[in-house]
C-alpha cells in the first residue's frame, strides 16, 4: 500500500466495521467487489461472474475469498496490508459452499448494495436462514462521514473537473453535434487525472430540457443553451460531478430570467449548509426559492446527493431525508428548471465543515456560476 | 431507432420473451438497466439508484417505469419504438410501490442477474410471496444463440480490437512502465470505434503470470514476456476481448517451448468447435495438450467464457459445463500456462457456425497467434 492509500484507506477500518457487525447484531458481512469493498480494504477489484468476497464475520477473523487466477491480483493490492487471510477458490469448485463452510449457518448477514443478484440469490442459497440486509446499514454511517483525507481526494477530483469546465468553451461550438463535443470532453477528463469519464451529459437547445440526457447527433447552434454536466472517478477512486449551463452566441430572453432565480436558489441552498440543518431543508430552501419565483413545476428533481467512492450515494438532499449534516458530509447542490424548450442546471460539490474554521460548508467547485455565453 | 439498431434488437424480442416468462411458469420478469435490459429493448439505461425497471408479467402488458427525469432520454432510446407504456415516478413516491399496484401479489419473479442487492432487498419486500430466480433462467437461452446481427456486431468488434493489436509493437517499449503502455493501448481502444475500454491487461515479466494483474508502475525491459489482454465494448453494445503475448528484444527460452504447447493447445480447441460438440469438451481438449506436455498444474483458468452485451456471459467454456454447442453461439478460447517467473495467454473469440456452410467454426480476432518479438 503506498503511503496516500494508507491514508486515505487506513488498514484500521476493518476493525471498525469488524466491531460494527457485531454492535449491529449481525452474524456476517459480505462484500463483493465496488464501492463497499474498496471502502473497507482499497481493494479495487472488478465486479464479475467469478466470486471475490470479503466475509466478515461478528467474533471470529475476517477472510478475502478470490478465484485462484486473482491471487496475484488481489495480493498486489492494498487488502494485502490488512492482514486477512486470502483464500482462494479453483474454476470447479463451489465459492459460495467455501464461505458457508467457515462461517456456519447465521441467522443475519448483509450484502454490498451493488451485489448482483446473481450472488445475492447464490448466498441466499448457501444460507438459508439468513435474514438479509444491505451493508449500507452498517456502512452508510461510515461512509457519508468523509476523513479529511477524503476531503482531500473530493477536492482532488473537484478541481480536476473544473480545469475540464474552464475549458468546455473552448470546444462548445455551433455547427458541431452534442457528440462531437461530448467526446472532446470525456478526453479532458482523462488528460485533467481521471481514470474513468464516467458521464458526459451536452444537453442543447431542447435536450437541456431533459435533465439524463446523455449526448446526440443533434447540432449546436446560434442561440443554443446548452447543459454540460460531467464527471470521472480520480485514481484515489473518487468521484467528480459537476454542471455548467452554457449558451451560445446569445441566450433566449425568457431563459435568462429563470437562470438568474437558479443561481440564487443554488447559492442560497449551499449558504444554508452547516452542521445541524438537515438534507431536506437544503432541498427545501432552492425548492422555496425557485417556486416563488413560479418555476417550481419544472424543478422535476432533488436537490441532490451524497458522492464519494460513488457518484450518487448517502446522503440525498430530498424531501423526507432529516438526517442532520455534519462535518464531513459530502453532496451535490444542484437545482434544476426545465420548462422547455430550454432548460438549465447548475451544480457544485459541497462539503459541510465546522463552523469554527469558517464558514459551514466548503464548495469543491470554484468554475464561475455565471451564465457562460461562448 | 435506427434501422441498424432494430436490425440488431429487433422489436418482436420482447413478445419472444413475454411469452417465455408464461411457458415458465413465472409471474413477472423484472429488469433494472444492465444487459438483460438492452438485449430486451435496445435500451442502454444507466445503472442508477433511482429505479429504472421494465416489468414483463405474464399474459399482461408489458411496462417501463422510469424515474421522471428520465422520461425524455427513455423516448429517445429504441424503448420508444416496442410500444410499451412508460411509467414515472416522482422523487419523492416508492417505485417498488407502483409496480407491486399493477403486478399484483405475485409467487414467481425472475430478476435481472446484475440487478444490484439495493434492489432486489426492495423487490423482496414488495412481493413478499414471491420466490425468486435469475433473468437468465428465461434470457439465456435466448442470448447465447447469436442472430446474424450479432455475430455482424462481434465480428465488428473484433475486427476493431485486432485493429489495436497491430499498433501494439510501436507502443510496447522497453523503459516504459506498463501503465504507460496501457495509457496508449485505452486510447487506441475508443480511437479504433470502442465506447468504453473495459480492460487493458498488460502484464510484464513476472505479472504476465498473473493472469488478471492490470497495469502497475513495473518498468517494462529487454527480455520481458508482456500478456496483453484487452477488450471495449461498441457502440452496439457488443464486446470485444482478445489477447495476445508478446516479448521484448527475445523471449526466454524455456517460454518459446511453452508458448509453443500454448498455441498448439489453442489452435486445437478452436478447431473442435462445430455443433454438438460441448463447451466442456473444449475445455478439455485445451486442457489435455496442455497438460500432456507437462504444463497442466500451469493452466488455473477455464478455457473461455461467453460473450455479447456482456464480457463474460454464457456459454462458458469449463469442465462441468455439458451444454452441446450451437450455431450462433459465442466465446472465448483463451487457455494459457503460467509458470512464473513469466506466462503467456492467447484469446481468440470463436463463433460457432453450421459446418453447411464451412468449418464449424469461426474466428473473430485474425491477427497472427505467433509469438510477437518487439
Amino acid at each position: 500500500m503506498t503511503a496516500k492509500d494508507s491514508v486515505l484507506y487506513p488498514p484500521e477500518r476493518l476493525k471498525t466495521v469488524a466491531d460494527a457487525v457485531g454492535a449491529n447484531g449481525l452474524d456476517v458481512l459480505l462484500l463483493t467487489p465496488g464501492p463497499d469493498l474498496r471502502y473497507v480494504t482499497g481493494y479495487d477489484a472488478k465486479q464479475l461472474e467469478r466470486l471475490t468476497c470479503l466475509a466478515v464475520p461478528a467474533g471470529t477473523d475476517p477472510f478475502l475469498l478470490v478465484p485462484a487466477l486473482e491471487l496475484k491480483a488481489a495480493q498486489a493490492s492494498p487488502a494485502a496490508d490488512l492482514g486477512v487471510e486470502m483464500v482462494t477458490w479453483g474454476e470447479t469448485t463451489d465459492p459460495f459452499g467455501i464461505i458457508a463452510g467457515r462461517v456456519g449457518d447465521p441467522h443475519s448477514i448483509a450484502l454490498a448494495d451493488r451485489m448482483w443478484a446473481l450472488h445475492v440469490l447464490a448466498f441466499e442459497r448457501a444460507f438459508p436462514h439468513a435474514s438479509k440486509q444491505l451493508a449500507s446499514s452498517i456502512l452508510s454511517a461510515l461512509r457519508m462521514r468523509k476523513s479529511a483525507a477524503e476531503t482531500a481526494a473530493l477536492r482532488e477530483a473537484g478541481e480536476a473537473i473544473d480545469r475540464v469546465h474552464k475549458n468546455v468553451p473552448k470546444w462548445l461550438k455551433a455547427g458541431l453535434t452534442e457528440r462531437q463535443v461530448g467526446a472532446r470532453i470525456a478526453e479532458a477528463i482523462l488528460a485533467e487525472g481521471h481514470v474513468s469519464a464516467d458521464f458526459v451529459i451536452v444537453g442543447s437547445g431542447p435536450n437541456a430540457a431533459s435533465p439524463h440526457h446523455e449526448v446526440s447527433d443533434r447540432v449546436i447552434s446560434e442561440g443554443d443553451v446548452v447543459v454540460v454536466d460531467i464527471g470521472g472517478t480520480m485514481p484515489s477512486g473518487y468521484c467528480s460531478d459537476c454542471t455548467r449551463t452554457y449558451a451560445v452566441g446569445h441566450a433566449p430572453d425568457e431563459f435568462t430570467v429563470y437562470y438568474e432565480v437558479l443561481k440564487r436558489a443554488q447559492d442560497a441552498a449551499t449558504e444554508s449548509v452547516r452542521p445541524g440543518v438537515t438534507a431536506e431543508s437544503v432541498d427545501a430552501t432552492a425548492r422555496g426559492i425557485i417556486s416563488e419565483a413560479g418555476y417550481g413545476e419544472w424543478f422535476i428533481h432533488r436537490t441532490g446527493h451524497g458522492i464519494g467512492l460513488e457518484t450518487h450515494e448517502d446522503p440525498y438532499i430530498v424531501e423526507g431525508n432529516a438526517i442532520p449534516l455534519e462535518p464531513g458530509m459530502a453532496f451535490s447542490v444542484e437545482p434544476g428548471i426545465y420548462p422547455g424548450p430550454h432548460g438549465a442546471r447548475i451544480e457544485d460539490i459541497v462539503i459541510c465543515t465546522d463552523p469554527a474554521t469558517g464558514a459551514g460548508y466548503q464548495r469543491m467547485n470554484n468554475v464561475p456560476r455565471d451564465l457562460v455565453i461562448v
